[in-house]
């Protein structure tokens, strides 16, 4: 639902929440005291003119079956701004704990919660445990939350950093359910990406390496490329190119070629889209899949027909919350144990917290100077909010 | 292997076939007195250049475990013309009964053929049956050939048209298995494919209809669209239109979502290639697959990344000749059997006929007059040569 920006104005003053049912002696250890503040937004469009804060107060009792959440990180990721955009295929629901009228957004799809009270009949989650909510476009960018118990992955507290366990239900879980949900790929075996230095890329390289398998990593050419070679090659990247490598195809063919010593290469990961795409594909083997999860060129990929009849390639696509909609609790719990695992290295990142001494105008000001600064794409590494609860 | 052309001077004079066995009292029926003739090149090039006429003397009796057959008829399909050209992945092996030396070549991947000897240890067939080879490349532009028992596919006789018969290894096995191998389709289901005329369009169209499912199917405008439409719908065809009717894509999405009421159009068809494939792709709904198996326009597919990641979009390729290679005996006979039983339309077609009484140059003039004809595009219908045994 896309209200005028105008309703905006409505915000700044306190909407008491005649909906909140009466509090009850078990209520929460969260202070009545504290409110609590949301990013929210009313209509898409720019993130760094559309974003505001919101305070709200403290949250009622969980109703049965549902926990209440406070949420101690939650990354800025590229499809957040998508979504606030109007430019993903998933929008959230308006919050309606937040503004009964529905005008009310609040983006982020990924963070890391610990859990601050349980309704009744939730006998798998307790009091402190560490969650994440493996629902799409459930509403990250908040300080607390009520959630349904069916929607919530415990993770083991002690065994996972906070930054990646704030960023544990997207990138990690793309990257291993790739490597094993077209291919069945053995030891030894040879796959290709582009977007290497991505945060899908660099889990790619690493679950690749712990299962022996080989990795050919494309990246952006650069002044400092040693560097990054360097580094992707501490990750576990067998070998490390540049775009520029892609012209003279010729010479990257055979050098590929070199590499595997004719073994076929099995499986293209793809996030970038445009004519390298096309490129790359030439030294993929019988039968090898391509997938596609992100376009950060924005551009198609063009598929000759030769190899689709020919080499029987199979092009298709990854979508993280696809996956999560069609795979129950067992499988999400499963998977979020083995990506825990497999001990990634923990994301480069940096902390923004909204401090609770800010009012929503000085807190949505800052709001908006980070999302510029990530839209400007200098920043280099993933950025993590840190909501605190709003000062009396 | 590719021979020079000055190779071609030494077929003219008859050569003795020094390796072939001493002939026994149970040979054939074919009598000694009468020789064979192929359709042959020694290098790849242009078809209306390269081929030639060779005059060869009767077979052999059949080792064990082979047969000898004569073509009945056998047709010139595109991908037979690309496989002289040079532009086919795969290529026929020489043909080292003819020539030891493996200097010649004998194209046709598809024919009709009857059983007129039998080796030792072939239970299955008979003198007199019809059959199919479902070997690729196998050169059936020839009078008479031997071959192994288990590339053969018999035919039931009576029941089905020697047009048909010499055409049904490629096309209709195309149309059946990919309106079955990728989509669980069910009666009243939607699909889209392009190129809706070509042969393998054509049975589309009625094997889909067979089994209730809906077709839209795009042709290219022409002068008698309304008659093409006519015969088409006469087939099965639920819907007919042209290319043009994709420029205009919001009326051609809307006018596609009044049809099936809203219903996905779960698989999509493609022989042609280029811009106009994007577009019919809209109206795909989730988890489609589109399968490409021709490029007519020798154009590469631009796929977006918002359908295969949103979507589910699989794109993928058809090519029979990998179908038979991957499968065995009995999954081709009842292939065979299955398509029979479908009864489709035989296909417009026109015989022409290698007299016995032409000489080697006049009938190679006759094959490179024919393959013109067929290369200007403007037969309309498929050919097939009938090769008569060259007289004494």
């Amino acid at each position: 639902m896309i209200r005028s920006w105008r309703n905006l104005s409505t915000l700044a003053a306190f909407r008491p929440c005649a909906q909140y049912p009466a509090r009850s002696a078990s209520f929460s250890t969260s202070s009545a005291a504290r409110a609590n503040r949301a990013i929210v937004y009313t209509q898409v469009g720019h993130p760094a003119i559309n974003l505001r804060t919101y305070t709200f107060p403290t949250l009622p009792l969980p109703s049965p079956g549902s926990v209440n959440i406070r949420y101690r990180l939650s990354p800025i990721n590229p499809s957040d701004l998508n979504v606030i955009e109007g430019a993903y295929p998933v929008q959230p629901d308006p919050d309606m704990l937040l503004s009964p009228d529905g005008d009310l957004f609040v983006p982020g799809n990924e963070g890391l919660a610990e859990v601050t009270a349980v309704g009744d009949g939730v006998q798998s989650l307790s009091v402190g445990d560490w969650i994440v909510v493996a629902k799409q476009q459930s509403g990250t960018w908040v300080s607390a939350r009520t959630v349904r118990a069916e929607d919530v992955v415990k993770l083991p507290k002690g065994d996972v950093s906070e930054a990646s366990a704030a960023t544990i239900t997207v990138n990690p879980p793309t990257a291993y359910n790739m490597l094993r949900e077209f291919v069945d790929l053995k030891e030894g075996d040879w796959i290709i990406q582009n977007g290497a230095n991505s945060a899908v890329g660099q889990a790619v390289i690493q679950i690749a390496a712990r299962r022996g398998i080989n990795t050919i990593n494309l990246v952006r050419n650069r002044d400092d490329f040693e560097e990054l070679e360097k580094r992707l090659k501490a990750l576990g990247a067998t070998h490390v190119l540049t775009y520029d490598d892609l012209v003279a195809r010729r010479q990257f063919s055979k050098q590929v070629k070199e590499w595997t010593e004719g073994a076929p290469v099995r499986l293209m990961l793809n996030c970038i889209g445009g004519e390298n795409v096309t490129k790359m594909m030439k030294v993929l083997g019988l039968d090898a899949h391509l997938v596609t999860y992100g376009a950060m060129a924005r551009e198609p990929i063009s598929i000759p027909a030769s190899p689709l009849i020919f080499k029987g390639l199979v092009v298709r696509g990854f979508w993280q919350s696809r996956w999560y909609e069609t795979h129950g609790r067992k499988d999400r719990e499963e998977l979020m144990r083995a990506i825990i695992n497999l001990r990634l290295k923990e994301p480069d990142h940096e902390i923004v917290t909204i401090p609770g001494g800010l009012d929503d105008e000085e807190a949505g000001q800052l709001v908006r100077a980070t999302i510029r600064r990530v839209s400007e794409g200098t920043v280099g590494k993933k950025i993590l909010w840190r909501i605190e609860e709003p000062a009396d």
